[in-house]
C-alpha cells in the first residue's frame, strides 16, 4: 500500500513547481522510511525537470540531496536503525550485481536507478526529495556521522561527493597543487575538501568578486580567468584542476596550465562539445578526464572525512515557496553556496 | 673542427629533398661518433621539413629514427664504445637537471633538443639521419640490442617508443583490451608491442584491407570504423585506445568504446581543435590523454623488450634518391609500414 506524501514538484517542463503530493511505496524488507529534513538544489534538478537532459514523467518532485532521520526499516535491514542520521544521494538502486557495483562503482552501473525521475527496478517513477518522506533500499542510504548537521551535510551528498571522488582518485594531497574552477555549489566544495586533504588549492573564478570567501575555505591563492596574466603566470603549474563549471570553456587554455602527467576533470558538462586541442596533451602527457558523483561505499567515507574535517556546505536555508525563486537565482549563480529547503515547510 | 658529411636535406620549405653536405661538430669528451646505416621517415619529417610546424632554418636534412656503429668516441664516454649497435631518437640533448629530465622524461624538458631543425645547446642547428654521420652526446645515444637488425630497428627509437611508452605506462597486459586506431607506422608498432605486453589487441582501421597483416602482427580482431555497427558493437569494450591518427577523427564515438576508467591516448596531433562530449568521458570516468615519445631510459626499455619479443617494424628499405618519392606515399599512407633509407646510398 502506497502513502501520500508532501511534496514540491513540477506539473510540466515549462512550469514552476507547485505544492502535491506524490506516492511513496510501502516500506519493504531491505527498505528505510526517511523524515526528510533537508534537501539541496542542484543545477542538474532545474535541467532535468525542464526537460533538458531529456524527456521526463510528470509531476515530478526533484531533489537528490537528501537528508533526514530514519522513522521506519523493513524487517530485513542491518544497516540503519530508527532515529539514525542519514543521507540519499543521486541514485537509490542499482542491480548490485554488475562489475560496476562489485567494483563500488554504482553510479556506472546500467540499471543504476537515479533520485527522480528514473524507472525504478519496481517499474515505477522515481520521486526526489523536495518533499516529506522518502522510502529508499538500506544499501543506497548513507549514515551522516555526528559532528555535521544535517542542513550543511544535505549538499555532501551530492556536491560533495562529486568533487571528493575525483580528488582522491587524481591524487590531490600533501606536495600536490590542485586548481579548482568555478566557486559555485560544487566548486566551494572542491577547495574545501582538497585544502583538508593537504593539498594547496587555487581557486580560478571568472572575476575577483568571492575572493575572500575562497581564501577562507581554505584556497591559498585566487585568481580571475578574465586576466590574461592568470594563463602565463600558472602554466604548468597544477597537478589537478577541478573543473566545476558546466558552461563551455576553453578547455586548451587551461590544460596548458598542467605539469606534466597533470590532469585536467571536468565534473560539469556543458551541452555542446568542447574543442580540445591535443598538442595541449601530447605536450604533457596530460589528461582531460571525467568524474560523475561517486559510489555508496565512497560517498560514506566522504560524508566520514567531512565530519572528521569539520566540513558541510555554505548554505542559505529556504522554505519551500521559495524554491522558484531560487531556481532563478542559481541560474543567475546568485547563491552562497547552495539553497538548502528546509522540509518543515512542507508539512 | 667541423666535419662535413653526405646527406639529403630540404633547401627550403617549399622544394624536395637534394643530395647535399651538412656540417657534423668535432666530438667532444662525451660525444659518440656514429656512423648511420639506416634511417627511418616518419610523417613528422614531413611536416616539419615544409615548415608546417613552424618555420625552420635550410638546408634542413631530417631523421630520427637512426640506426648505426659507433666509430669514435669521446675521452670521457662510458656509455658506448667503438663497434657498439646503436640508435638515436627524436632528441639529442636537454638540461638533464630540470625536474622532468630528472624524471627521466626528457622530452618533457623545456630545453630538450629535437634532433633536427632544433637549437642545441651549444647554438647551433641541429641536422639529422638522412646523412652518413651524425655526433651525439652519449647520454642520447640508445644501445641497440643483439636481435634487432639495424633497418628494421630504426623506426623504433620514434614509432616504437611513441606506442611503447602510453602501452606501458596506461597498463596494456594480460587481461587487458587494448583498440589501436589506424594500423600505419605508428599503429603497427602499437600492435605488436601492446600484443607482446599480452593485451588483447583489436585494430580499428577506416576499412578491413589490412585485416590480415593486423591479425598477423598480433591483433585479435579487427573492425572497419567506416561501419557504424563498430561502434555499436565495441560500446565499452576497451580499457585502452591508442590512436595513432592524426587526422580529425570524432574522438566522443571512441571515447564510448572506454569501459569505465577507460583512457584514450592520443599520439597524433591533428592542427585542428578535437572536439569532445564531456558526457562521454564523465558517463564512464573516462580519460582523453596524450603522449610524446618517451624519456631515454624509457626508450632503452622499449629496444630491450622488443629484442627479448622479437619485434621489429616493417619497413620498405629505399635508397636516398627515393625519399621524395617516399614523402608522397607516406602522404597517401601508401607504405606497408615505414620507409627506411639504407644510407649507403649517400656515400
Amino acid at each position: 500500500m502506497t502513502t501520500m506524501v508532501n511534496a514540491y514538484a513540477a506539473p510540466s517542463a515549462t512550469e514552476g513547481l507547485i505544492p502535491t503530493q506524490i506516492e511513496r511505496r510501502e516500506v519493504g524488507p531491505r527498505d528505510v522510511l526517511i523524515d526528510i529534513k533537508f534537501s539541496g538544489i542542484c543545477h542538474s534538478d532545474i535541467h532535468t525537470v525542464r526537460g533538458e537532459w531529456g524527456p521526463r514523467s510528470y509531476p515530478l518532485a526533484p531533489g537528490h540531496e537528501i537528508a533526514g532521520i530514519v522513522t521506519e526499516v523493513g524487517s530485513e535491514v542491518t544497516k540503519h536503525k530508527i532515529g539514525d542520521r542519514v543521507g540519499v544521494g543521486c541514485m537509490v538502486n542499482s542491480c548490485m550485481e554488475c562489475e560496476n557495483c562489485l567494483a563500488g562503482d554504482q553510479q556506472f552501473c546500467d540499471s543504476s536507478v537515479g533520485t527522480y525521475g528514473s524507472v525504478d527496478r519496481d517499474g515505477t517513477i522515481t520521486q526526489g526529495g523536495y518533499s516529506t518522506h522518502v522510502v529508499v533500499t538500506e544499501n543506497f542510504v548513507l549514515s551522516i556521522p555526528e559532528g555535521i548537521e544535517l542542513d550543511v551535510a544535505a549538499p555532501l551528498l551530492c556536491a560533495g561527493i562529486t568533487t571528493f571522488s575525483p580528488l582522491k582518485r587524481w591524487g590531490a594531497g600533501p606536495g600536490k597543487k590542485v586548481a579548482v574552477v568555478g566557486l559555485g555549489g560544487l566548486g566551494h566544495m572542491a577547495v574545501k575538501i582538497a585544502s583538508a586533504m593537504g593539498a594547496e588549492v587555487t581557486v580560478l573564478s571568472q572575476s575577483l568578486k568571492k575572493k575572500d570567501e575562497g581564501l577562507s575555505m581554505g584556497a591559498s591563492d585566487y585568481r580571475a580567468t578574465s586576466d590574461e596574466s592568470t594563463f602565463k603566470d600558472l602554466h604548468k603549474n597544477f597537478d589537478l584542476i577541478i573543473n566545476t563549471v558546466s558552461a563551455s570553456i576553453n578547455i586548451s587554455n587551461y590544460l596548458e596550465l598542467l605539469r606534466v602527467n597533470g590532469t585536467m576533470v571536468n565534473v560539469g558538462a556543458p551541452a555542446e562539445p568542447l574543442p580540445v586541442n591535443a598538442f595541449a596533451l601530447i605536450g604533457g602527457r596530460r589528461s582531460f578526464a571525467g568524474s560523475q558523483i561517486g559510489g555508496i561505499e565512497e560517498t560514506q567515507e566522504m560524508l566520514d572525512f567531512c565530519a572528521e574535517h569539520g566540513i558541510g556546505a555554505e548554505i542559505e536555508v529556504i522554505g519551500a515557496e521559495q524554491i522558484n525563486d531560487a531556481y532563478e537565482r542559481v541560474m543567475k549563480s546568485d547563491v552562497r553556496y547552495r539553497f538548502v529547503i528546509d522540509t518543515a515547510s512542507l508539512v
